[in-house]
């Protein structure tokens, strides 16, 4: 199958659409509309038939979309088929908060180490997950084949970290330092900077 | 004066203006061309300038921004010259790691308060912030001021804490529970997925 070009925010709102066919599932239900699936998933119903044609004919007109089916062709589509190693660099107290996040493995993704400036056995036990040195972290991205990295470092050292993991074969990180990093083009990263979604709530409520 | 209507796209990028500006201002930069601080921003030339087009003429023509009262009248846009009362709302893992994120007050956000199901003298402490019980939430917003909340409870109670806080004045909600909230019109929530921030970022590595 030859990769499909879909747009980032497309390809954002098609996880909205597996996470609402995953509770359908969970609730029995086979078959849901396309207005039913839209509003579980907090979209137009036309929003969702748009988004939902990159993947040519789904729905039967009058009967809606088959949940098993639409579920499978999304995870294929996400990457999330298999399970998806992830490295944590930071393992500070965010970074630790989210390496006791339950939702990993339940969404197909598996973190393969963390790295620390000062890890510990304690911590590592704590975590549940392997906290290495951050002078290992080149060496370990060279002998596993982990493509994405969840970064939370302090912001001063946020740039240099990334320009090693890239250079170590990193190609997607999701970023929870408070700077904007500069990356080669084959590079995505995705910001969760919550100064700015407080802020931009604050505009909203004035 | 009269608020302004901006697009909710545009906000954010005004928040990483901003950022870039105190960055600029930091290094004791004076003056930014539009070329340099879009680049600050990560954002293109074009769009900056269509952007603080909202604020009507702003840049010096072959001069570039005044840092400092570009930084002044965006603070006054996006509503963080005062500080901004939140409260957060599930002070487990993530939540307390949150507690513990020394941006809040540096950004213009004060944490009136915490509410958990199981407050403890110990955890406030810690912490550095009061943590009061879930049955208190009502009372406590009504008594104060607050119209905004941080969500980190889990997903299978998020939307009955929501349906109370709205109730007692909340209007703006940065959600941190993986399910979409219902709310009214007159409310404005901001979603944090980790799950689907990976999902996304799995997409663009295969």
């Amino acid at each position: 199958m030859s990769k499909l070009i879909i747009p980032r925010k497309t390809v954002y709102r098609l996880s909205l659409y597996y996470r609402a066919l995953q509770r359908a599932k969970a609730n029995g239900i086979d078959t849901v509309s396309s207005a039913a699936l839209a509003t579980a998933a907090g979209v137009k119903p036309t929003q969702l038939r748009k988004d939902l044609t990159y993947f040519g004919q789904f729905g039967t007109r009058g009967l809606g979309y088959n949940v098993a089916q639409l579920s499978a062709r999304l995870t294929d589509v996400l990457g999330t088929t298999r399970l998806q190693p992830v490295i944590l660099v930071g393992a500070g107290n965010l970074g630790s908060a989210l390496l006791k996040y339950p939702g990993f493995a339940k969404e197909g993704f598996e973190v393969a180490a963390a790295f620390d400036l000062e890890p510990s056995r304690q911590r590592a036990k704590e975590l549940g997950v392997r906290v290495l040195p951050m002078t290992k972290l080149t060496e370990f991205l060279r002998g596993n084949q982990v493509k994405m990295a969840i970064l939370t470092v302090p912001a001063h050292v946020a740039q240099e970290v990334t320009n090693n993991m890239i250079d170590a074969g990193i190609m997607a990180i999701l970023n929870f330092a408070p700077i904007i990093l500069q990356v080669p083009d084959h590079v995505v990263v995705n910001n969760v900077d919550l100064a700015i979604e407080l802020e931009n709530l604050s505009y909203f409520i004035q």
